[in-house]
């Protein structure tokens, strides 16, 4: 079977993960990165770096390992030229849907097919959420975040007044609801009870327990390691008290890369348009012939 | 939206629960119910029970309660009417990969589609492992069932000479392997301890930790409670230590028949030919419009 040829787009922490994913793949050919920064060397592993997709011969599909707001404008690039694209768009509602509508029809008018939000939330998850819901449609649905750092709560703790470094932890303490740790290296001279009154009267703060404690070097906490756990409860047909239990401790980066390698292999069998990770069978995304499959139920 | 027309059937355990599943759903409609047994009631609660689904108007759908030794006989009489049908057949291997090819021409030939083994084992649970083995490609699964009833074990142990009746429960003890509670009723006079020695010699004991204790009436012990602990621990790329795990706590045919209704809506949406669960997307087997979804992503 011929292998899929695959290019990475942003070699940052996602690429770098990415790289090993697709180079760990048996059915799949690492054709080259595209990273437009500065002093990039030319090659890694004899892999080609560029700064242009053009300037390799065409792709099957492109694994976009770029931050949620460069999706937009880097998916019709890749789209347009008849390449296949898979992304970790990772903001839920209204945008995603408009996403996944624009790039339905740039995909439908180049003869390529893109999967968006190939994470793990939104993303893998959902599609457990989804099998939940299918075997127990009436019920609650908590999705628990960590232990794990929260980019979004790191970025508003650094803002505050006083702080020099911070990172933000997320603890699950169930039923959707979430602790936050945040660790801050105060620049000199701060007050920590001043800083730790602003970071809890904070909107991304001001509903959870959050507890802030001075550190001398942020690195000491830092940890790409993440979890999730996902409770639901409820009736199949009209029989009460069906439970169901989803948890993961996992590498974030790793695991984010190897969903967007998974996804990429599944992108080039579906037909163009785009499509969310839920709208793909579940057997478009492994490396195993359909006989061993159904032979095996996985 | 045009509702579903949906057909049970076999009206045994897992056809009453069906009963209860379909007539939840929103978006379908149970005609009729199809029952073969002597001295049946002509309705229940008004949906028609009758010994041929020709005597109804043909439905879109007829979910399959019937056990795993009559799919192979019972499929083709709905899918050669044009009829999509779901079943719960439940035996991993060879036998699944003949009747998917099987039951694939047929429907191919009649304009229908079929979807087999739409349980929770086979079934809820493969698209749970093929979940966790795209996010975590390299790495071991264990499939822990339990606690709840074995019907193939009791068989086995009912079968035992001095047994009158006799059920064996199943105890999950991780990595794959189980603990066996077999409880038995004992005809009068016979021994337990050598009754124990020939359950335990039995090839679906022998490898097991097995406890046989007498008891006055099975009854006592019998409940459709069942569960599952599905283990995954591997590498995402080349990241080792990513752990995942699935539990649930369940009404066996509650969720089998839950799971059976949710499939009888997928397959409507798919082309003519055979699938298992792993070949149909998440989607399409939840009653919610696609911007709904996308915009949640469940």
């Amino acid at each position: 079977m011929k292998k899929k040829s695959v290019v990475i787009v942003g070699f940052g922490n996602i690429g770098h993960y990415a790289y090993e994913s697709v180079t760990a793949e048996k059915d799949m050919e690492l054709k080259g990165i595209v990273e437009t920064a500065p002093n990039m060397p030319d090659n890694v592993d004899g892999i080609p770096i560029v700064s242009d997709v053009s300037s390799l011969e065409k792709p099957d599909v492109a694994i976009l390992c770029v931050p949620s707001r460069l999706v937009k404008k880097i998916v019709p690039l890749y789209l347009e030229k008849g390449i296949c694209t898979v992304d970790p768009y990772d903001i839920h509602g209204e945008t995603m849907l408009e996403l996944r509508k624009e790039f339905d029809d740039i995909g439908k008018k180049n003869n390529a097919a893109s999967i968006i939000a190939a994470g793990w939330d939104p993303g893998s998850d959902s599609m457990i959420r989804g099998i939940m819901k299918l075997m127990v449609p009436r019920g609650v649905t908590h999705t628990n975040f960590g232990p794990g750092m929260s980019m979004g709560h790191s970025v508003v703790a650094k803002a505050v007044e006083g702080v020099e470094d911070a990172v933000s932890l997320t603890i699950p303490v169930g039923t959707g609801l979430h602790r936050r740790l945040v660790y801050v290296k105060l620049k000199p001279g701060a007050d920590l009870e001043k800083v730790e009154a602003q970071i809890k009267q904070d909107n991304y703060f001001r509903n959870d327990e959050t507890y802030v404690y001075a550190i001398d070097d942020i690195e000491d906490v830092k940890d790409m390691g993440h979890g999730v756990h996902i409770e639901h409860k409820g009736k199949a047909g009209i029989t009460h008290n069906q439970i169901i239990d989803y948890v993961h401790h996992i590498n974030n980066p790793a695991v984010t890369a190897q969903v967007l390698t998974s996804a990429a292999r599944a992108v080039t069998k579906q037909k163009p348009g785009c499509y969310t990770l839920l709208e793909v069978p579940i057997a478009d995304y492994l490396n195993m012939d359909l006989e061993t499959l159904v032979r095996k139920m996985v």
